[in-house]
């Protein structure tokens, strides 16, 4: 059975989460908290020398890292990447966006503010990577203004790394009621066959 | 033909230059500069609302964005993406590391000491970015010192993403003389059949 080590609160964690629960793929999740420290020990390092989580162990020893490529591990037989070659450049060019413009600006704002309560050296950093947050937003709502989903007219890993954070951006400070695209599509996504909430219930 | 809008001083374009020569494919280079501004033009928004270079433009009009999906794009039936689903999740664990740990910290020093001279204002964010850029350097060293590639036993896109930067670090005041994995990795890139170098020479 696969090992998940993640934070269910980490929008990179809970992705794995969603597509286990979505794929119905049993798993054991081992609680490793960045906060904590658990991340930082050398055990962890020697599982992932880039001290990141989400890591997940397979049966038979084979180690993953990087929550994006780790879906495409588990799903890479399945309609949620899909086997059309564009559909699946399309996939990946919103995940590589995540990564690069939208987790590195809304991720990291609720990081500041839930995890560390916005202490007063991370006030300029929290308020500089406003300006970076909106414009990733404005970028996903320029695609779903007017598509029901992010790639082709179905569900696919790009959906799952999207809403990852996007649906606690508010948790960042970002106010998400003047994008109605993206708010029918976070209502879309929570009504996916298999769907699970951030805090592990249904 | 496709047309490539891009800088081929910039790593993230080189890549696409580098892949499309080893593959033979004949395109168009359009010189798109961000230093110019022309990335910041309704024209170039239209084509790529997260205003960033390279895009890709097929012949029916497709637009491609986010450089390591272009990769996959014109990759994608080639040995370049293992078609081995763990093979090909190594790829992509290697190039989400690139466009999360790697490029931010390695590519943005590079572009503030060689393209805005380290101005004044700036000085404070190129030091910290050091930490970041040789942690990311010790996980390709962690990698590149026992082994020929970055995945499996032979060359790949993943090569292809991480080289890009990594070989001309130095620019963005880095010293790799102390890597010696990372070296032996530089020179067999440069030994691979359709080579090209960033100046766009062979």
């Amino acid at each position: 059975m696969p090992i998940v080590y993640g934070d269910i609160g980490s929008g990179n964690c809970y992705k794995i989460a969603l597509l286990l629960s979505q794929l119905g793929i049993q798993h054991e999740w081992r609680e490793t908290l960045v906060t904590r420290g658990d991340t930082r020990t050398d055990d962890f390092r020697a599982m992932n020398p880039a001290a990141q989580i989400p890591v997940v162990t397979l049966d038979n020893g084979t180690v993953l890292t990087q929550s994006n490529a780790i879906l495409y591990w588990f799903a890479h037989n399945t309609a949620l990447a899909p086997s059309d070659p564009l559909l699946m450049t399309r996939v990946l060019e919103w995940q590589f966006f995540e990564q690069y413009s939208h987790e590195p600006t809304i991720a990291v704002r609720r990081f500041i503010k839930k995890y560390l309560n916005l202490p007063a050296d991370r006030v300029q950093q929290f308020e500089q990577l406003e300006e970076g947050g909106y414009r990733a937003l404005g970028v996903l709502e320029s695609r779903l203004c007017d598509h029901d989903y992010l790639v082709g007219e179905s569900y696919t890993l790009a959906d799952i790394s999207l809403y990852a954070y996007t649906h606690v951006a508010d948790e960042g400070g970002f106010d998400l009621s003047s994008y109605p695209g993206i708010n029918r599509w976070l209502s879309r996504v929570r009504n996916e066959p298999g769907y699970i909430s951030m805090d592990g219930g249904k």
